[in-house]
């Protein structure tokens, strides 16, 4: 490989051997070696991006609720501006014109920053961002606004060279500029932000974000056009929950690799649980809202059981439902003399299951009121019968968590319960009961894991490295045509990337109204597994057969070269591919 | 590739393209493609075992200690027979003679056992011993003893066929026969593996396994020969701890890929931690007697601390210690602005900080003596001063887990205390204690993890699959010479894989006497980090500069394809090849 690859993408050198061990000469700063060999993957264009390109209206689209009320709420963005109809999308497609227009070519002012919480690819949207700048509109500039929104607000940013963003090429991590969790709604904070934009005459800003950060980039690019200033607001679906996702987002960047992180150490572990036989692991994994992530690592490794949050809250069971269908798949299992499996928890789960969420809510309310968090007695008095037979039949230490864990609001810290555990305990203790009764023969001996920090950073698959490219250059197509309130948006997945379409979604079409701390708020719907969806009927053809056999499915560590490397994930694929693999690229004669 | 591969180790078709997602197909049962893929990969296999060759003798040995002693408990191994002098190695070197002798090619019975923990590879040795025999004495019978030792002692088995072996080549795990910690050492248990492999005609039995069971293997072997059994016993060094290492073994196999695997995660977690920067994570990691696996993992990934038994023993630290070094650098860092980063914690430190070593002996004696480990009063009353203060600085969780987990001989459970949760607690005291003082001015978040069942069973790495493949067919060719009690090596791991060296080293020679149970036993001497050795002082060398700055390194998933993939881990470059890397294969021309 090394020395200066000829590509479209590549305007940089870089060192042309790998370099030797840390411990040899490079004093221990080194990239590693499949970090380095990284730098040098040049994700595949689209086609449309290739040559040159205008964007035109696509078809219309309508909020995904409250159309009225969230548009009533957003009259700049919802009226028409800039020649588009209201909640229009608009395509990239090739350029009609053969000419090409002087003002084509014009420098850009842009910004960026990167919202919420790690993703895999996110250095490849700004790097793409940046190639799409330095390609068609040269001279332009690129600042990275630090440590998230605040970065804008308090106007602290860096000027983002190409030799700077050589360095992150295909890299995981967010840290060439950081990221951070605060918002940009209020209006002190808008003003903040508009003296940022102002100030540096910005063309665009790129908000790389979830679903919460692009409601807020919805909110700025309200507020800018109202206050007359000329920098447009596009974002950018950030998530590895892969709850933004919907008719014209085929999926947010990130999830594919973390996914294939937690798989990989779900497989080895479901491995090690045939080879031991003697353990059950209990796994919990990331996603509060949404079980995606859960899912598509069940699809990936056929564990035992997986719980599935919207399924519970569907069908509306309580803790005691979901200790007892696990403890009948840990007997079922036992009568084949198995005492070993794996199960998946979503972090979220705790408040799926009605009676566990009913007495976090009560917790909050009576936390809220000042009783002493110290006096259990005290708190069982203030509980409803069901909730207060509920808590007593927790272990202390869940106990504990509950009450002495407080987000910033002063409310039960949902994500800090150890839910995997309290599974482990509570199952325990029906087998036990079984066993006394003489309904169970078999033993019970558990793990716990929790899978989270380890899929954030890492280095991106093929695909999202491709699909992260793909969207930072869609939106500064985007941002050079003037286009603000979209989203980026990259589809026709199932086809290679040569192929894949890009183009913008309005914000706005992705909203309606929830009820949030006591008033309707319009925000962007997160996307819950659908339980009757491709991937759901896919788990749930199989898992009665993967509860009892032993089907596990080792993934691997993710591949960078060769036929397996891409293939996105397989809720993808089950979902705009009838089950095939979405792959990045046309195989390889060789790879056939 | 696909299809059939011709190459001298395959003797088999599988089926000649990647099935379709499970979700497709073939019911949920499939291998995952990159599992898959790793069927195909065919093991380089070193020179002397392509062509005949023949077992000689080699440089003569000692016992790492008690060398008399020693020899006396095991004087039929130590005593000439087969015509080798006692403690001398024996080396597989290419056959001196032109004719084929009649009997080099009679088939021989031989079978095979793993024993302990699951070590990435497994798999290969026994296909490797498979192969040796395919090829060099066709028609032999191999028998795979199910679940570990037991399976030899009750006579549990199966036939290995070629076709079962080749749905596990170069995969993960001990499944295929299962693994098991039963010892074979008594006098009733030698008898039974007796009866067994009396009853099968066993010309050798090849036992897979770590330093204790390696030290088994030698008792068989000598009680074998005192009964005048035919069956020859050889052992092969699996251990992903990394302590089984000697003269004659380089290295045990499973150490590589599951560092890698830890790595992998850990360098991700460094990245987020610079991404996020706002928690310190604490990862606990295998390696309860030594800390092999923790310095490797610092190697590669570079993190802020890296905390090593071997160094806190010879420097007699005490937890103050330990909990003051670590504030020392959160302190450090926080000055620089920096309240975010990474800590490694062996699993065995408890064990090797002097005064909790001392608490837990008084605890392990009281609790024999039946004082009521539930009244803690009581507890605190029978300890010495100074653990009674010790104890009484723990945190309440700890002090339960102490009290609490006890191991099948009713002592503290040491490899359930979780250490990294007690440091942190301490640590974020000993911060608090600062502020108060004024000489701390930072911000101390923590969070933990745990690596070590998801590398017990991974995808073996091109270098311990080579390796592993290589290991079993030197078992093959020892046994077929009437070797025993040796075990099987692999050498010059600096040069490529063609040009490693194979042979037998004497049990005995690792062994040396050893306190347990209150006498005198002997066993292989456990090889721990040497804290003035090539890859501590590498460590040592740079440790100071990671801990301010940020060069965190990302070594990313373990790569099957390209110039990456066939390095072995940074402790063996440091060992064996003066710090440049360890190729399994010359590189392509085209890695270049």
């Amino acid at each position: 490989m090394p020395g200066a690859l000829a590509s479209e993408n590549n305007l940089y050198r870089l060192p042309s051997k790998p370099r030797a061990y840390d411990a040899g000469g490079d004093g221990g700063r080194g990239l590693s070696h499949v970090a380095l060999e990284r730098l040098y993957y040049v994700p595949t264009l689209p086609n449309v991006l290739r040559s040159r390109h205008e964007v035109v209206e696509g078809a219309s689209r309508e909020c995904v609720g409250h159309q009225p009320v969230v548009c009533s709420l957003f009259p700049h963005l919802s009226n028409t501006h800039g020649g588009h109809a209201p909640l229009r999308m608009v395509n990239i497609v090739p350029a009609a014109s053969q000419g090409e227009d002087a003002t084509e070519k014009r420098p850009l002012r842009l910004g960026c920053v990167l919202s919420g919480g790690q993703a895999p690819g996110g250095h490849n949207v700004i790097i793409g961002l940046h190639d799409y700048l330095q390609r068609w509109h040269p001279g332009s500039t690129l600042l990275g606004f630090l440590n998230g929104p605040r970065g804008v607000m308090q106007n602290n940013y860096k000027l983002l060279t190409p030799e700077e963003l050589d360095s992150y090429r295909n890299q995981g991590g967010f840290h060439m500029i950081g990221s951070g969790r605060d918002a940009i709604a209020k209006p002190d904070q808008l003003v903040a932000a508009e003296k940022t934009c102002l100030e540096h005459d910005l063309d665009g800003l790129v908000v790389i974000g979830g679903d919460d950060s692009n409601t807020n980039t919805a909110v700025m690019a309200e507020y800018f056009l109202k206050q007359g200033v000329k920098t447009t607001v596009v974002g950018v679906p950030k998530t590895i929950d892969g709850d933004l996702k919907n008719t014209d987002v085929p999926c947010s960047f990130g999830f594919d690799t973390a996914c294939k992180v937690y798989s990989e150490a779900i497989g080895n572990i479901m491995i090690d649980s045939m080879s031991a036989k003697k353990y059950y692991h209990f796994i919990r994994l990331m996603g509060r809202a949404a079980s995606h992530v859960t899912l598509e690592c069940a699809l990936q490794t056929h564990p035992q059981m997986a719980l599935i949050c919207e399924e519970v809250a569907a069908h509306r069971w309580g803790l005691k439902d979901v200790v007892r269908q696990v403890a009948d798949m840990v007997a079922q299992r036992a009568e084949l003399g198995k005492n070993f499996g794996v199960v998946l928890v979503p972090e979220g789960l705790v408040e799926f299951m009605h009676d566990v969420s009913a007495l976090i809510a009560e917790l909050n309310e009576m936390l809220a009121k000042g009783v002493n968090a110290n006096d259990q007695c005290d708190v069982i008095a203030h509980l409803t019968q069901e909730s207060a037979d509920l808590f007593n039949g927790l272990t202390p230490s869940i106990r504990s968590e509950l009450l002495e864990e407080r987000d910033p609001h002063g409310n039960v810290q949902v994500s800090h319960i150890q839910t995997e555990k309290l599974l482990i305990k509570l199952v325990g203790q029906e087998l036990a009961r079984r066993k006394a009764q003489g309904t169970f023969r078999g033993k019970f001996s558990a793990l716990s894991h929790f899978f989270g920090y380890e899929g954030r950073c890492s280095l991106p698959s093929n695909f999202d490295a491709t699909y992260c490219n793909a969207l930072g250059q869609a939106a500064g197509a985007l941002v050079a045509a003037g286009q603000t309130g979209l989203m980026a948006t990259v589809s026709n997945l199932a086809a290679p990337a040569t192929k894949w379409t890009v183009g913008g979604t309005p914000l706005l079409s992705m909203m309606h109204l929830e009820r949030r701390s006591g008033r309707d708020k319009p925000v962007i719907r997160k996307a819950l597994v659908e339980i009757h969806g491709a991937a759901m009927t896919s788990y749930t053809s199989m898992r009665a057969i993967w509860a009892i056999q032993d089907w596990c499915r080792s993934p691997g560590p993710i591949q960078f070269h060769g036929h397996t490397a891409d293939m996105a994930s397989i809720t993808l694929a089950l979902e705009v591919n009838e089950g095939q693999p979405c792959l990045v690229n046309e195989p390889a004669d060789d790879d056939k």
